[in-house]
């Protein structure tokens, strides 16, 4: 159940209040408001009058829900906007691990010469097996800033386990918290503490519930930033790497009221098909694609198979345009 | 394997051969083909001189390998073409189940204002229960033969099992086969042998390999007008009914020479968010599209929640002409 | 809902009801049964005094269900019996396709040598590809055939569409319906009209549900004699061929008043471990196992990799018997 | 590639040499041992001289592999061992979470009763909602440290994110990486660095490949004490909560040299089952069982459905001793 408490109780008071109920407590707009579980269904009695407002809830996707908030929360990127009213979507690339200045350079130009304005870039990848590369960390990151500071680019990059995440809220612009990190609470409670835009990667394996409700642990505790990223989901098919889930997109447009960016590139796992989703996801009026790039991909440490040269991501580029125009929408 | 013949053997030489090796005999343009086993991957001794042309396999999809034919097969639906270089969407719109002679002439005449072609509605419902509807049967059949009749739609409907495939094959123009009976022997091969357009839904449990075998069994008959339909695959996710795999399809147009009919309204089993996969199937540059749509969905004897309204099929399908034709793409 | 009438309405009568409720009708013990959609929850006004008695449900597995019937239905094969009290393991040999007559005369050798009494055989083999093996169909029927006749076993083989299966109820003992014609009405609709027992393998893309609901067709036809088979299900691990379902195992246990029988070797698609899973499937005290075992697995002309040598057969019986006896039950 | 250097080797040496081949380097049995990527075929030229004996993988599973250690490892907890020769199958009690001294105190005095070791108890619970029972935390790992001090019990308790990993390290005498954590390079590296027993959960959307090579981060580490814990992956299948993978149990036996320990409890989610199912998890030879049980389930905080009452454990556990020694384990 989410309380909003009249304007003129006090902070101290609300937070006793959330104190009482084991509720949470956030501040949005000047106003007071307390979370509690959704097994609760009605306003304690003793509060009736300290209640501007209240909802009730089936599940506990609560702040995320459209039966909360009906429209799109917006999101500012740096000096740009997604979400809300804007019907903007936010064409994201670069490669997926941070390999050395120069590739990474070559990247933010790319970026740069297309009039975008986000780079993206992995530094601590989670990988599967402890032989494979794995990211140069910090030195990765300095390298994004780097270009930050060069180019003016707002950056992307991902922390995969509670140990780093500090300095990725420190230096990057949206924070990425990646499918296999989805449930790790110390990465959300830490990113639930800070302002800059979370981007939230499903989980292969969860449940479109379960991919909302870890938005919930950042919601709750005060960040509104959250963008939701659906990436692709593990099924039995297996000609593909993974299974683009749109009527999941659907579902979550429908139901919640947090920005969707999608990721086309980590779903099929193979360039060919890549343009083609990308057009697909763009005609569903979404607020952002995350698409890997690599100036050379038959040399790159990870995800050879699935970068796109740079000539074929400005060749999508240019066909994405006219798509998202038909639904109304701007790449930007 | 695939042998092309020279010209000069005769048809009972083929026919002798076949035999020979075992293998499937059709006759393409004239030329006699031969389909073994992809496990035979030379030329058998003896044969190298009859032979024009051979091709080698690594997987048992073959006839409908674009290594085998390059080019997009083209498909004849009543005067209208898909596939080829038609670049053409055909969208079909029709109720899940034909109820009555008032509903389906609804139904035939919202196709026709909106300047279609193709009526669609189930006859032999394959339902989980016994205790569901199971469909008007040959009654409803001969219904949708009236609509074709009066207003020269063509028409499209389901053999659920061998017991009715002969009454399909003869009433209706394009022959539907279930995602229930994807394989089910005793239709395909009697689709096998006619030379009416046959559209093939994946199973839900079906890999994308043995969904293009299901073809193989057509096309290796002798039937070349072989069209895939991707429906939805049955993942973990329950929010939503099915998954559309839509990197599945970008593997079908990578992999195969056939072309491929979206069904998003089985996918996600809500109509909440049908047009707007409509939009993304259509930027895939498609072949086509099955939408359910009835008179009153909420009365409708099966998949009531799943079906469109006739004013919002209409208004599905005029967003879908800005979406084709930004892929250069038309809707018919 | 099940309705049970008083014994005094009369077959007519209750016949003339059925299709007043739209029901099925069968008679168990001499009582009519009728049963409707389990949407019906309430006795018909009017009804009430023809009512010996009537179970309302939550869903379509009704005569199925423990609700209706609380102790597990009990089933002759042959002179042995399965189900009910018996608390025996019906163990089924036999390789996966009948191949020729010296192969599967000494598989029934095999199973007359340990005592067993049920051969299993494919002869209308379910292949994914028209390039396959298809079996020896009623040639493969009529050798097993004659070693029901020389042997005084009883056998077991599959319908893979309804094209022929007039010709498997009239010769086999027990009607196998393979995991890709679970949802095939034809044959499911023939079954109900016999007598002998029909083993329904689970589809491995279908939830219990419908499984259940597959057995619903057959009961309702009025045949009682209804045996479940969980052969593994599709899931995303492809390190083994399918995935054993024995939560769904106990599921099926506890909810429904069926039989049931395992097939591991379909299920692991490896010879290395069917002997252990084989065991644990023993204990947890069921009705029987299928397992392949062939002469020389090397040479069979489908599914090599998971058949077992007679001597791995042989070794796995023995040890089963102190697992089926640690449960209190007796392997057969 | 497995390197197993001379003994003449030095210390000092092997390190430089896993520095140059950007290899792990570890000690066993006082051999210096390299691990480099499994894309290593050949060992380096120049190095020959000083190599042992080398192991060539197909896979990233290489420490972990029966071709490079084909005896099963033996593993010490407390006073007891499992795996090795052992055939001992240790049944590990307890509630889902620690939720008071009185509760944990039940539960201890259950496991002292039936002659076991091993109490489990969650403190920090990876909870899908942060509206749920999080856990007591650091004051419930206290409570389950005072039941270990008093009654002599061992512990295992989990870490559910790289914040407390340090915490549960030093308290807990088996160290539980979650299913949700079972990518968490965080957790994983500390658990490297210890030579405490731990028991990884196989993410419920983990492949079996993935699953053992999490397992390869820990031993790659240095840290030989490594148990595998297989508790379900995610389905279509719903009426259960997880399907245990009994089918991935035999394969990981068949390819692995680590201990398995099975969790039927998460599994099925229901207690109906769970002792069904333990037994036949036990009728494969397995190293240990991890079943969940409770004072009182109905007020339990967290799992509430599928905790066993002491008394079905208590039945459970006497059920299980004759099948365990019907394939040859004792049950500890």
């Amino acid at each position: 159940m989410i309380l909003q408490l009249h304007k003129s109780i006090s902070t101290q008071e609300a937070a006793n209040l959330a104190v009482e109920l084991k509720a949470f407590h956030i501040t949005t707009n000047d106003n007071h408001i307390l979370i509690t579980s959704s097994g609760m269904k009605e306003v304690p009695v003793g509060l009736e009058n300290k209640i501007e407002q209240y909802w009730v809830f089936n599940s506990d996707m609560q702040l995320s829900a459209k039966s909360f908030l009906p429209q799109k929360r917006q999101i500012c990127i740096g000096d740009k906007i997604i979400g809300g009213n804007s019907m903007q979507t936010l064409l994201i690339g670069g490669p997926c691990s941070v390999e050395s200045e120069e590739q990474i350079r070559q990247s933010a130009e790319l970026i740069m010469s297309l009039g975008l304005t986000t780079l993206r870039g992995g530094c601590y990848k989670p990988r599967t097996s402890p032989y494979s590369f794995q990211g140069l960390g910090y030195d990765g990151l300095m390298l994004l800033v780097k270009m930050k500071e060069e180019y003016g680019l707002t950056i992307i990059t991902e922390a995969k386990d509670a140990t780093h995440i500090e300095e990725v809220i420190e230096h990057s612009d949206i924070i990425q918290i990646g499918a296999k990190a989805m449930y790790d609470q110390g990465i959300l409670h830490a990113c639930s503490k800070t302002t800059k835009p979370v981007l939230i990667k499903r989980g292969f394996g969860s449940t479109l519930q379960e991919f909302v409700q870890a938005a919930e642990f950042v919601l709750s505790g005060g960040n509104e930033n959250v963008i939701l990223c659906e990436r692709g989901i593990r099924t039995f098919e297996t000609g593909t790497r993974f299974t683009l889930d749109l009527c999941g997109v659907a579902w979550l447009q429908h139901h919640t009221n947090l920005p969707v960016i999608l990721d086309p590139s980590h779903a099929l796992g193979k360039t060919y098909g890549i343009p083609s989703l990308a057009r697909a996801c763009t005609a569903m009026g979404i607020d952002g694609l995350l698409i890997e790039t690599h100036p050379n991909p038959k040399v790159a440490k990870s995800d050879a198979s699935q970068q796109l040269t740079h000539e074929e991501f400005t060749q999508m580029y240019h066909s994405l345009k006219p798509v998202a125009e038909a639904v109304g929408y701007k790449i930007i």
